[in-house]
């Protein structure tokens, strides 16, 4: 009867899992377990302990654990995985998947086994086919299972749109559909700064080379990392959904969902606009589509068959 | 005549400046610049970015810009230096007071030629002599020259407690005097939960251990760890301290203060509980110590004056 | 299944309750009914409707509705009874007792009847008597009916002191035990600037207005107001004591608790130091009083005695 | 050198105003001066008394005054001007025109001798003429006399629309031109949902009674209010306003603005699609409009035209 707090595990306590982590207990969305491989405990529980450390400062109430054991994930109501390999030398784009794929099943089948009733939020790449693995491997239904790729996509539109014409953040949107990064579709004219049309107010060949900026966006910070991913934005993404999710706040952001019969698509997952709340992900929101548009989709859905079938 | 930003540079772009950079802008204190060495301009830049490519999705407005040019710090309102390196095997203790102590000097020298009227906030190791360091070579009024130590040494503390009592962080205090870490002088006398004197809630012996685990608290992260130190609360801890000076606040913190006079001790930089705001270090707040916490304290300065004399 | 946003209802929907409403809101606790009688449904609804404009430019997502109808408050997680009547000329201080007595036993039938699990908080004065008459009415466990006046009481203490010391209200602490107001047996040496005990920062004869200026700080208000009482400051506590047990943050607030032995008081609402949190009163915390502490706590004990007394 | 918080200053203690100085305050944009007259003294110091209470509860340091002399305002960085007089039976529009006329004159007056380099917000209706009016008394350039409508004028729709699709606040958007009320020029075509245009997303008929029900928000408030009218909202915009200026945030928002041949108007204020920054009003932005909106934009220009001809 007591009202208890909310529960959010994050697997993988690379950079992206531990920032996950951080913004999940400074806006107090509940306790947080932070989980990696057994090889892995000490820095995870280091981390975990030093955000912890962090929280009189700052001000937040949330316990923060360090685990390699699933059971202290016991109950969640929301599960981020985060974890997943990154490419290495030598190694196919083929083989990264299967092996993705097999953390992503073993990750999920542990995540189910303590937390029948979750809600789980895939990053791991290539997201489309891992969340489409999460949700075979998990048996729940298709509002339960969902991956992050455009909130991270438009958040990076947005940062070139509001630099571009020097106004804030809060005031540009952007609108993708389809997969993460070169397969991205972004649908400019959704795309607004104050509600006005970005084409109106950015000439036609600077709005393109944003669009390519934001295509290459996570090979940017890559490259400029030299060693490693981006992590700030794609926390910042993963958290914006747990919190639509935590709160029931029924917010309207892409997601990559499970359709069937949407857009035309069947079996497949597929960033798309989404409504995000308590029952996770609870619409698919089907927009008319120029023949581009739609030209650019199927091939987009394409891409991502072609990882599918990669997996055995 | 026009409202403008605040501006906060952060010398050093490692684990702790860039959380510091993050959160720093989280909270709309202003621009920031985040600065490290030339050869580590890529990383300094991508962290940059894709701090910034957060904002539109956790809803600030900053800019946020990674640089190894002190150009780009011109005007900054406060700096905060963390740059230094860790200890590496071989390297003698006071080799690395050398190593650090040069890099402070050139870093302020820097500072100083682009923000003659900012406030400097030190957190590089061994801080009390490195803060010395900074004030000897800026040029600065000592109000305008601080270092952190005493805020995380309490965040540490607070964590374990209310841990122990099973309460919110949020009424937990803790009190500190001296330097970091083992010479560290804990004033569990001044220490409470909900106001209540934590000695008549925890037993001495737990009491005991909880004042221990706090002195050897960033042991315990890099323990945990493996590799590196800890950086969430230390740049907490910081950002505090920026926060208060930003805003004004006259928030009475610890924090290492030169001191003329004040507890006995002249041209020293010690930490002491002190009231930050507009003018940075705008009081240096003076207890009555018991003799046994005088002797304390006095061998803390004694430590910080050896670090000092390893100097030239 | 579905993650269920809480839900807090609101009697009352004076300046008091309609601050409170916003509050709650503004901190996306939860969905917020405000809640009174028939005769003022139109501005009830028409205050609900204001505040929940703001939503889209404050940025929070909670329904917010006025209604005269209990039906509406049903499954509510927290309770807040503010509803009652402020003494008019002529009529005895025994008469008012009668009156909000009969008020609050109305409200907490209805309240009890449709949100049979939720925790209680009241306000209404005078509040230990009116509590305690909460707690007969409801049949519900004594850590589910709560009063607030320490939160307030101190708040206002809080204020005076750092406006003294001109230093944040964030550093500094008060501490009372026992009645609102005239009644209030403040603990001064429980009481801090940045943890050090103003009677070492603030010569006794000045503290002692401070504590005389916060006894009648109710009064003050009323004084200047002309016509009504304090509204920003009580709905603020109210609603940390609301977010204390929504977010199970076991914190150490001073609260209107049974007292069953503790102090030497039994079958007695008084204010004590407690812990808040997910259940609600989780727990009473005893200390130590002085002769002199007992004394007065012993008056403002008889002093709530004796308003019971006037209740049949 | 010091750092020195900002400066606020409310004109008029009204609902809207004091609540106004409450959301400033929270935010801790700065420090806070509520300003009423001389009769009104005791309820604006009780109300500014009463809110500075509430600071240590809510965690923010700002100091709040209330006082009807202006010579506390002096060197504030944004002033706020809510005062003005409601219309009372038996009050024709044009009287109370000139009777608020000669409050904003009068309050101009003594803002500028005070803080001649304060950029000005007026809220007093009716806003178009009244904001025309403080730049004319003021002498200030354009950019620093701005006047609030369309901020609040669009939070209504946005919360009108946001509960007939069921989603959040957050993810949807409006946009106005014209004057308040009546006036009130819908762009429904540059209005969205999650940047979905909001005709792909609800019937034509709905979207036009949503339209309606906003044209008629603030008579809306005022018949269920029964005595007095809206003041949460109102607040809200205000503080929008006033936090874009005060951080420089560059935010895109509608506001009241001098024209000097954009649209096709000289000599005007306006409600327009604005950038409001550290020097206030930076930009108007100039939209292609219909034949329809451009009669429409004509027709409340007009209507202001002759609210201004009543004046003398």
């Amino acid at each position: 009867m007591a009202i208890r707090r909310r529960k959010i595990s994050v697997i993988g306590a690379g950079f992206t899992g531990s920032t996950t982590a951080l913004m999940l207990a400074q806006k107090e969305l509940g306790d947080v377990v932070l989980v990696d491989i057994p090889q892995a405990e000490g820095p995870t529980k280091g981390k975990a302990l030093d955000m912890l450390e962090a929280s009189p400062v700052q001000g937040f109430d949330a316990n923060i654990i360090g685990t390699s054991n699933y059971e202290d994930t016991k109950d969640s109501d929301v599960v981020i995985i985060t974890a997943g390999m990154a490419r290495k030398p030598g190694m196919s784009r083929d083989d990264l998947v299967n092996i993705n794929a097999g953390i992503v099943r073993s990750v999920t089948e542990n995540v189910v086994k303590y937390s029948p009733n979750c809600i789980i939020i895939v990053l791991t790449n290539p997201v489309d086919a891992m969340t489409y693995e999460v949700y075979r491997t998990s048996g729940f239904p298709k509002n339960r299972v969902i991956g992050q790729s455009g909130v991270l996509d438009t958040a990076r539109f947005r940062t070139f749109v509001a630099q571009e014409l020097n106004v804030s953040v809060e005031d540009v949107t952007g609108f993708v559909l389809g997969g993460h990064g070169d397969d991205m579709v972004p649908l400019v004219r959704y795309s607004y700064a104050g509600g006005i049309p970005l084409e109106k107010l950015i000439p036609a060949e600077r709005l393109e080379a944003i669009v390519e900026r934001t295509r290459k966006g996570g090979g940017e910070i890559v490259g400029l990392l030299g060693n490693g991913s981006a992590y700030y934005a794609p926390a910042a993404s993963l958290v914006q959904m747990a919190e639509a999710i935590l709160k029931d706040k029924k917010r309207i952001l892409p997601a990559v969902a499970y359709l069937e019969g949407e857009y035309g698509y069947n079996d497949l997952y597929l960033g798309v606009p989404t409504i995000l709340g308590g029952n996770g992900l609870e619409k698919v929101i089907v927009l008319e589509l120029t023949d581009e548009e739609k030209k650019a989709l199927d091939k987009s859905a394409e891409s991502v068959r072609k990882v599918m079938k990669v997996l055995n």
